[in-house]
């Protein structure tokens, strides 16, 4: 049985070769507002848990972890230029604690570095030839790169749209599955296609990864109402607008006085919303149980997640069992 | 002898093609805060003449030119993606006479526009496959797009650093080359690239975009002064305090009263520059001949991308010097 202490053995172990092969492609350079600013966003603690993933995944079907390495990078990297896009998109200053890209060295360098990020995760991929990846598979791997950040982006687009608007439950699970499912699992899918794995089990995973995925961002959006993502607050989520699936429970049962009042505090700019703002917001949650209603439903479609990975063999099945128990429990 | 008429020719020619091949990984979609943005943006009056000199670089070195569409497309797409994320960057309201995508849907769904068609610029170029492109050109061909999108933002990011600051005008002549040289050519490079050139070819190209790339932003800035570039005003470079060649010349050799004055105004919130303060600038320029020194300039640096491209087979060449005359004599 995998658990999340050989993820945790993996990052220790592995980390090293990880950051070298980043490094191969954004060098260090000190006083540069470009690479600088890279790094620093890097370093505001990330866990490296996707690029464990993606070298757990190859070995899990029998290859050879270090042919994944190229992959794994370019999935980390993917992940903090998304991040340093989404927290300009959202208006938010802190990120793991600390002054946000855009906080810290402006919105036109801050958007300057995420396209510089996201053209260095191809070249990464690319690098695979350099660990013997062999081309037929490389192009695999760049067309599934390109097509995850392509799913998170329409998936954001309908995540920004939506507010201020109160969108079903059903348009908030499509939006969520469009932002979440390939973005989550592509680490382990690259991963695994390196490690030979056959096309039946890819699909399995994407399954996966579509319950997973809106299991994941609805565990996310409980958080932030009750332990804070590290974002320097509890409830920025109520400040920002965002259509969680608590906003969108609630707004469905509670009385019309209720969701005007509800609505008009989303709808303020976040800079205007005060603490009373969200302390009403949340224990209009919790009157309706929008928050245990939100967790059930992150606990069913993650077993729906782990039903479809049954068929995979053992040590892959494994892996996403401990992820996915990983993503649910969790506190911050 | 090619002509800027034979461009046209081929945009007239070819266009349908390239916009099929647009369409093809990027629906029309109506009402669609994503995918309407991408096409409300590529339809602001792009001319198309990156992908038509795709398609006669292919044809110039003895290609099939359809084998070069995807390409060609991937080619525009890039383009229109800088566009998109540079008007954030440069607080652009007006692209091509019309409110720009950020003006139009929010920054928010901006980043996220740019953010999708950097990602399908890559699907396209990995669509070469569907036109016979073998895949180890097809490689070459996405290192040479993400090499190209990483040049440029490392360009944009010395130029946004510049601002508020006195650069040289060797920084400058740096900055600029890293932000055009590739971007310029590189659509006549991939486009020779599949036609069958050579390496030594290639090379001397590239070549020709070190001096050409920086000869177009120079003629590009002085446009702006003299005949505007579609951002519906003169001089909106001063506005954006924009360290152009001209400012740097005319800072070089002003009295020290003059630059202060300048400085302040350069430094100055666009939204608070006024018209006299554009005037006082330009004046300024025109004092101290930063305009023709800077045209002088860019003739010059146009001088040595021809002189580069002397030994190239003569189709490809003479489809350069057209390209190079064309940069030069435009109007906007």
């Amino acid at each position: 049985m995998v658990s999340i202490s050989d993820v945790e053995a993996a990052i220790a172990e592995k980390g090293t070769m990880i950051d070298r092969e980043l490094e191969k492609f954004l060098p260090r350079k000190k006083g540069d507002s470009l690479y600088e600013a890279v790094w620093y966003h890097m370093a505001t603690g990330g866990k490296r848990i996707r690029p464990a993933l993606a070298l757990m995944a190859c070995e899990a079907v029998g290859g050879d972890s270090r042919k994944a390495v190229p992959w794994a990078a370019a999935c980390e990297l993917l992940h903090n230029w998304l991040l340093v896009h989404d927290d300009i998109e959202d208006s938010d200053e802190v990120r793991r604690n600390q002054p946000t890209v855009w906080k810290k060295y402006g919105v036109p360098h801050a958007i300057n570095v995420g396209d510089l990020m996201s053209q260095k995760v191809f070249q990464l991929v690319l690098d695979s030839k350099s660990s013997k990846v062999d081309d037929r598979i490389t192009m695999q791997l760049l067309s599934l790169m390109a097509e995850t950040a392509i799913r998170t982006a329409e998936g954001q687009a309908m995540d920004i749209s939506m507010r201020g608007r109160e969108p079903s439950e059903k348009e908030y699970m499509e939006m969520v599955t469009g932002k979440t499912a390939y973005y989550l699992t592509a680490p382990i899918i690259g991963g695994a296609l390196i490690g030979g794995a056959g096309r039946k089990d890819m699909e399995r995973i994407i399954e996966f990864g579509r319950y997973a995925g809106p299991a994941f961002q609805i565990t996310d959006d409980v958080l932030d109402l009750t332990e804070g993502k590290g974002r320097g607050e509890i409830g920025r989520d109520i400040k920002e607008g965002k259509r969680s699936i608590m906003a969108i429970h609630c707004l469905s049962r509670c009385t019309p006085g209720e969701k005007r009042s509800i609505l008009e505090i989303l709808d303020k700019r976040p800079e205007d919303t005060t603490a009373d703002d969200v302390r009403f917001v949340k224990a209009m949650f919790e009157r309706y149980r929008s928050v245990e209603y939100s967790s059930k439903k992150a606990e069913e479609l993650m077993a729906k997640a782990k039903h479809a990975i049954k068929p995979l063999p053992d040590d892959l099945r494994g892996l996403l069992e401990m992820f996915a128990d990983y993503l649910i429990s969790r506190k911050r």
